[in-house]
């Protein structure tokens, strides 16, 4: 793993998602890691840790740390991501490389498109992992481990930094990189990603019996531990998103009302059929998930 | 363990169910297992694995079994276990104790009130564990680890038959064994396991994309897990419960309906507390069951 050798990395927002990074790029061996957050216990947790070896908490220092970085790695919500990019432009190092993780990707495409300074180079992507707890208390790099990475390239991206990029979150175990549009992407996690959570919210939201968990067996719990939600930030995903979003949540409510109107009727046939090509297009869809996380594991 | 000395117990229907509470029950030390099962070489693997002793796959099989067991637990469909009932009255051992596992109440609480042989002990079970998997070739005692247990005890039960079945069921790993009414019962499973399976189904269905684990990060495949259904049982337990089912899906569409209109409406407050007070109430029925679980560990 030369691929981080000599340069310096730095991360804006050192939450969950941000720690985790900083550390599985820490093993990675970079010559230098930096970070700004605005909590400062945060960054000397960091330091204890050895997870970064410089934090700043004020502008001036992110000045300071974006002046020397070859590699920026952007983990704020959406609409922060934006502004940040935009207030201190001028700041990055030459030649700079930059990198989100946000969970929307048309806002910053359209946004950014033609402002951009011309000699950085913007690779928009998305880690598909996570977890129900928050802040760089929680953060874990063993998450990452035969996940999914959204990559969003643009065409001004240079090969060889797709190439940097890419090498970086094989080495964080990702197994899975996918590269699609802003569009196909927005519309692909307003499913996967932000139906879920509407839906795991919603039936969280609908019962009052808070002793509920004495009568599951799993079901429930699986459906909801993501209801365990960061609201701030996933109000703002769903909101820009808001199109992609409500799309998939009338298809969603469209097949629970038919079958809700088959058991109504007592429509065994009607349901059982359902039901049938149900179970085959989900073994369909994980059989499809093991042959390439497994094809990829066998290639690393 | 002393509870199964010098027992003979039977299972009716070797399923994934039927299949990982023998193989419980077998390490409890009982005199003798039997099986009925309609396939024979499911009572032969059965056999050669030494999870019974003797296996019967016709009706006068039924009838030897039945003369010799203490305990029968039957693990067939809701209304193929309500058949048995009736059709076998007759047949079953002097005060013998029968107990089953179907996912819905009311229905044999209503049609055997009344017509049960009096000396014999019907207690009405529902051990909330389960798998996507099909059959005995995939049961594991294992999966009942730390469960809930659900028993709808009658007024006519007798407490010595209540405490022999509360003892093995402790003893196969269940951890909380909760008491209510059918209808309670019925009510509960409507919301935590029936509507689950609903929503995993709905949500597989209305997607088209069999490539679509490319864009997931865990949420997609908890959530639809358990949409491998069995599609033959999961419709009759939808449609035996019809009632507290819809009622269910009803209060959880309202929700999903809030929610969306407040994306439309781009109601940035409104979902941030939504969201806050799900996070809030998901946290404090998690902690409601882990208070249990550990309870229950450190008394057993």
């Amino acid at each position: 793993m030369e691929t981080l050798k000599g340069k310096t990395v730095s991360f804006i927002g050192l939450g969950l998602m941000g720690g985790a990074l900083a550390m599985g790029i820490r093993k990675q061996g970079p010559d230098k890691i930096c970070a700004f957050d605005i909590n400062e216990e945060v960054l000397e947790d960091a330091l204890r840790k050895e997870v970064i070896d410089w934090g700043v908490s004020e502008p001036e220092g992110i000045r300071q740390i974006l002046g020397v970085s070859d590699l920026v790695v952007i983990c704020l919500y959406p609409q922060l991501a934006l502004d940040f990019i935009l207030e201190y432009m001028e700041d990055f190092k030459e030649n700079a490389v930059i990198t989100d993780i946000t969970g929307v990707k048309k806002l910053l495409v359209d946004q950014l498109r033609g402002v951009l300074r011309e000699d950085l180079d913007l690779i928009l992507g998305h880690p598909m992992a996570g977890s129900e707890k928050e802040g760089f208390g929680n953060a874990d790099d063993a998450i990452f481990k035969d996940r999914n990475y959204i990559l969003v390239p643009q065409p001004e991206n240079k090969p060889e930094n797709l190439a940097f990029i890419k090498e970086i979150i094989r080495n964080l175990g990702f197994v899975n990189i996918v590269e699609t549009t802003a569009e196909v992407h927005d519309q692909k996690i307003a499913f996967t990603s932000q139906l879920c959570h509407v839906i795991a919210s919603a039936l969280v939201d609908s019962e009052e019996d808070l002793h509920i968990t004495d009568y599951e067996g799993g079901s429930f719990g699986d459906l909801t531990r993501i209801a365990m939600i960061n609201a701030g930030m996933w109000t703002e995903l769903f909101i820009c998103n808001k199109e992609a979003l409500v799309d998939q949540i009338e298809k969603f409510e469209k097949s629970m009302d038919t079958m809700k109107k088959m058991i109504q009727a007592e429509d065994s046939d009607g349901l059982t059929e359902i039901l049938s090509n149900v179970r085959k297009k989900r073994i369909t869809m994980e059989v499809d998930r093991q042959n390439k996380t497994s094809a990829r594991t066998q290639k690393a």
